[in-house]
């Protein structure tokens, strides 16, 4: 029975295998918890993620005209059936340069009411109205799609951003597409022209299962990294980016600007909205495990939502949830899931050349296993 | 039966006509809402109120022995056997000029662990570390009272502040002598030497009956009022503070400093604590409703606490909560027993002479009845 | 010369004779503080007001094709040339059912960067890009327009929202227009198709002049305000929807949704974004003059600012500021400009019928003064 | 001339050699960043700090005679001699299980207005109120005091914390005695009775050089470590908590909670209390780089200052600020101040028997760099 297997599997994650992509976990890198069957934000059952990744063409910048590195990513935390139903939820701001539309009702409210999309920074608006037309057109009698969650990096550095070319179609796509099971990450969807630390970046994700009163339940993160310094980069504890100097970007009359990251927390344990704040919270610190500071011109919005919605019947919310003091599994696991998921968001990612021939080199995977090596970090398993 | 009535007669309020005390509503001032049955508080069921008062001496200030007008005012939501359960709550700054201890962590965990104190800005200290004594002999082994809530206004212009007259037996006091019923207003605990509008003021409470779908419910407020310029005083819509320009305070030697005001409020509704935070904040308009701007130094910080605390059983704490849709009447009913909370204030209070001979004048009951008949703003009602 | 004029004759508000539009001062309705000379947020000056007002069709809705009542406003805090430097600001959320994108970036920098535009709930995406392409645009080697500030209200009682009328080039010529004096009020720009108190409603403004240090300051204060029930309406304190309760609107097919209110304020005095974020907040006030309690529905959003930016030299910025003692004088001007706002932009409007015909009548001026005529508050003038 | 060296020499820091005790540093533990002359909050000049520490009696727990392990630790961010100017300054709560008194009008305002002081949890009112006698006595006719800044942590597992052995006096001690110079660390003032991921910690201090246009400025931090997990425990990325597993707290009948940190943040660069704001959220970071997630019961409660004051001349006040665009190396060094200082604190507290015989064990120092050379981050400096 296939419903059951969800943030089940532990030890060995092989979802990922059937995607043949390597994984931070598959080189060896140690990560604190228990991950998942598919080490992914769909672990989180019901959770749907679809990517709109637009790659097209090459060389110098003519605005409108391209080369186009960018995307759109969906996630639906109930999936495409129930994205009228409202999910419990809360955001935090650790620095507010960028952009998280539908904030101010989450906060009010303590409800995601419909998706979480994200995509770049100049294409926020179009995203954001799509989400609109696609939730009045499909649930013209129910739901309320009028302030739709868009968050964004800036990709401006690969991609023509200024030549706004994410389009409602693509939206459309990438909610339409959107499904449970392996996600992929890297260069996709929104995360297309992403890149943190000097490397190439983007969509990441990992999970965690904690156990709280003898019940299993799971965390999934799901990140769009874009943010972070060469030289702060830490994986695992260890130095990377002091390790790793050479293999900077390339860029070409375009002046580089320090990113953003955005994190999506997802669980299935019951919590309220204030008790889902704390975790959004936790962000911050799965991203100072990768050595980020939040610089000045980082944009690090946080939200986190619970699947377990309360059950409406007799004119109230019926709502059983966990105690704050039943909350500690649950904040180490919001902390662990983003760290990896930004790990493997690097880990995932290839080099890409964008516009005006601009360049950042991946990851490389056999040196990042040297570094760990050398600092005694690796473990046994071989990727 | 005496425990059905709470929060039950509307139209006609008799439970303060046992004190002889005359209230705003008896003037004929009218006021929007339906009120519960003692117009208080403790139209909240289970709720608590009791007041320490300290008046001794007369004439020039001499710092350490007087004269002092002050006291203590205790509100304990599930009354004094049921001090260690934890309810739901949420704070408010809307200009944070002020003190209200423990307020940080009934904003992070949702919950209010123990009673509200209230009293003058230089003797919070000593009555907080009198609520975690008073907690933890009388709860040895339940509870945890650490993090106490303990608000204040300035009454320097009555009363010997740097004297710290209050010591941890008035706190004692006023937490064991707290009961239900009948609140007293005015001039009596932490409000004895407070003034608003440039007239003597104080404790003041008001409630409202809200009917939601078929069920009554109960919002109750108290305020200790201690804010606002004489030329802003607005009662029911009427300046009632440009009409009565005389009987404005006798000052001697003394700076006078604008002041404060502090609303907690109470309802019976079962409420998370996010909702509970948007009633906290209602507290404002109410404020608002007598002409006050909050001004630069006012520390008007609000708290909304909810009697419906979750039951907790199998491991889960267990919520049958209002949805969103349904606050509005309760917001309302915030704005409004607020509004009516200050006059009554207003109202109770008696003219009162304190350090260096200082006065602050009674608002005159016949004045003001004449200054709302002029703008057609008396009920038919008599005193 | 004319440009020494701004914010400076009070006693005589002359500039909105020229418009031959009534107001709500002309009406003799008393309002509390000296307005400046245009009694609009262009008294400050630099200010500039930009209005595309898009009505088109009648009758039955055909999402898509209409009826059309709707538009974009937008205010550039030092007018077109500076569209690029940043002036102090702060916002505040009083209750967030609304959006108002770019928010997280003035809370976290203090600074706003380029305009800020009104419009319908769900025309902010459109509105939010085409703001980033103006200012690329016309300003390519400068400034930074990638998280521009838009908030909004819902006019979907009037106009067909889901059709999405508003184009970019629609944006484009609302801050191409933009221009400093004369402020048209009421059925324009974002107000276009907004309602409150069952009244037809929309934009509004109003000034106040303060004078500190024996300097002359100017707080101007922009609404649109479709927030409100009827019964709660009050006007200069007088219970003026309890008064007049026909002229109901009238609604086909359609479910009736409370609304919000988006409250701008302008000041030139040299503020930090700190005491800014105080001024924003005092916007609640002023809503709560008019009667409103805030309710769920009500997206609530505030933006204050200064066009008295620092001086960048010598790789500092140069403040000269206000001290929080100087407040109170700006956050009592900031409470009643937003109060006369709202009454302006219910006396500016006009009767309206949009989609399916459904109605929202003008608040009749000669009743307005009957009511409070009764009430002893209208002031000699007549109008 | 001796004054003009803080935060000067920075490779060699020789100032705490003079104290005899061993730091971090001084074992080969590897830190980003330049520290400053004593690697101490004193480095920002006119800083001043003070400790009385109480520590009397063994045994049993008898509540009210003892055992007692605790104090009260004072930082005057201008020294005692101004310690009635006001500085710029912001608070940042990332998780509330605590209390800092005062935090409203920080936040409020913009200012700190007095001292900083740390103390145990049961002891905060009385030291609130002892700053408030302090100020009025030293300062009749000048500053407030009236809304102290008072943080705490838990120290009940060595300390009779119900016993409220910290009295006024012990207050008036920590004030007078405190000093610009060496910090005394670990085991002093309000750090007494604290520990940190199972081993005994209380105070811990570090500074920061930063070069900016040119200008040498100083960030120091002093914190009172009490929080955090064995396991969790990281240093210099190395998880040194899952490698000394021995040496666990010996807890008798006491229950024992995990505890909680306070950070305190000073600098010389002149500073907008909005940026002061994004300063102590950054000492977040901090804490996740030692492997602290923030539990449930963790008061993580941060302040951060400006010894700039604006100058108030001409009814103005006039500041020379740097813009948000130079920030970055000021967040990048409250982060790794705050990581160092929380080191130290571990570094320099000894074992210590308290209530019950309960004891915590200092971190050896030998097995730390046993198990920092194994994971190669040990640098060539010897102790």
């Amino acid at each position: 029975m296939s419903v059951a297997v969800y943030c089940f599997h532990a030890a060995v994650a092989v979802g990922y295998v059937a995607t043949g992509a390597t994984r931070a976990r598959d080189l060896g890198i140690p990560f604190d918890g228990v991950p998942g069957e598919l080490n992914a934000i769909t672990d989180v059952r019901r959770v749907e993620v679809g990517h709109t990744t637009l790659i097209e063409g090459e060389g110098k910048l003519i605005v409108g005209q391209g080369p186009v590195r960018t995307g759109v990513t969906a996630i639906l935390p109930l999936g495409k059936d129930k994205s009228t139903t409202p999910v419990p939820a809360a955001v935090f701001s650790f620095n507010g340069n960028g952009e998280m539309t539908g904030s101010e009702w989450v906060e009010e409210s303590g409800f995601l009411e419909g998706p979480v999309l994200l995509t770049n920074t100049h294409s926020v608006g179009v995203v954001r109205d799509a989400v609109i037309e696609w939730g009045t057109s499909k649930f013209p009698s129910t739901g309320d799609f009028s302030l739709p969650v868009v968050a964004e990096t800036w990709d401006g550095g690969l991609n023509d951003i200024n030549g706004f070319h994410v389009k409602k179609e693509d939206v459309f796509r990438a909610l339409d597409d959107a499904k449970s099971g392996t996600v992929a990450e890297g260069d996709v969807g929104g995360g297309t022209g992403m890149r943190a630390f000097g490397f190439k970046a983007g969509i990441g994700t990992a999970s965690r299962v904690v156990e709280k009163n003898g019940s299993p339940f799971c965390v999934g993160v799901l990140v769009q990294a874009n943010m972070g310094r060469r030289e702060n980069l830490v994986v695992a504890g260890v130095p990377v980016g002091k390790e790793i100097t050479d293999l900077q970007p390339v860029i070409h009359h375009d002046p580089e600007r320090e990113g953003s990251i955005i994190v999506v927390i997802a669980t299935d344990a019951p919590l309220l909205p204030n008790q889902l704040k704390r975790m959004a919270k936790r962000a911050a610190l799965g991203v100072a495990r990768t050595g980020a500071v939040s610089t000045n011109s980082s944009g690090d919005l946080f939200i986190a939502f619970s699947t377990a919605a309360p059950v409406f019947t007799d004119g109230r919310e019926h709502w059983s949830t966990l105690k704050n003091d039943d909350l500690d599994p649950f904040l180490a696991a919001a902390v662990e899931a983003t760290e990896e998921a930004i790990i493997n968001s690097l880990v995932a990612a290839k080099t890409m050349r964008g516009v005006n021939d601009n360049t950042f080199f991946a990851l490389p995977h056999d040196r990042l296993r040297d570094v760990l090596g050398k600092y005694h970090r690796l473990v046994g398993k071989e990727p």
